[in-house]
């Protein structure tokens, strides 16, 4: 598994009021915006911070986990979440959710490692980084 | 202030145990170790993960905010750290803790966001990102 976070997910309670504080108070720049779920801001290169609804955020992640915030570390196949899972397993953390198609159109894990955090896993054929580390999320 | 997270900090409540899944189990690189107190783990090009021991973690954000982990943005100077704090006070965060001289040497402040998020503002002049991402953290 490579050392990389491609996307920090807040939970948020209050989703229009934190992107309008990143958004409109910050400045950083929205990538994606499906009001009232999620929010997906550009972070340096290729790295993205989602806001994502309390509601959702719980939903995602099961009744097992109490989390803050999770990390998203995006592979190129299905195959390879879950050689990934299995590696993070392998190393000692727990599955919170076998690799299967996610609700957003992907191909997904969540693993709960051995520091208390979540992980997702993820395949998503819409992701793309240009050159530039500009992150693009279109239709899967 | 610019987008980007520096650090990603877990509270870990077995730190040797979480040390040991990152760097044995899944390879990642320390960049520094403290033992009992934080391990620094190369991510990415110039990002860091560390992992903070429960207590040292608590005692650093203080008794008002229940947090998991925190995201760390590093500028240039003390007065940066000012600057970059009042402008993130001026989006509707909350100081949590005044720039101040940290404990590790630096100068910092702590930031609760309107998403419910962490920020520490740090200035740490032992800190460095070569060209290739590898990030070295020296004496301040």
């Amino acid at each position: 598994m490579k050392a990389r976070v491609d996307i920090i997910t807040l939970r948020v309670e209050d989703l229009e009021a934190a992107t309008a504080y990143y958004t409109h108070g910050l400045g950083w720049k929205p990538v994606l915006a499906v009001p009232g779920e999620v929010t997906f801001i550009q972070m340096g290169h290729g790295q993205v911070l989602a806001l994502f609804v309390a509601s959702g955020f719980d939903a995602d992640v099961g009744p097992e986990v109490q989390a803050q915030c999770n990390l998203a570390h995006n592979v190129s196949s299905e195959a390879e979440v879950r050689l990934v899972v299995a590696s993070m397993v392998e190393a000692g953390a727990t599955v919170i959710k076998e690799p299967q198609r996610a609700v957003w159109g992907g191909f997904s894990g969540i693993v709960l490692d051995v520091a208390g955090c979540c992980w997702e896993i993820a395949h998503n054929s819409g992701w793309s980084v240009a050159e530039d580390g500009t992150v693009t999320i279109g239709p899967v």
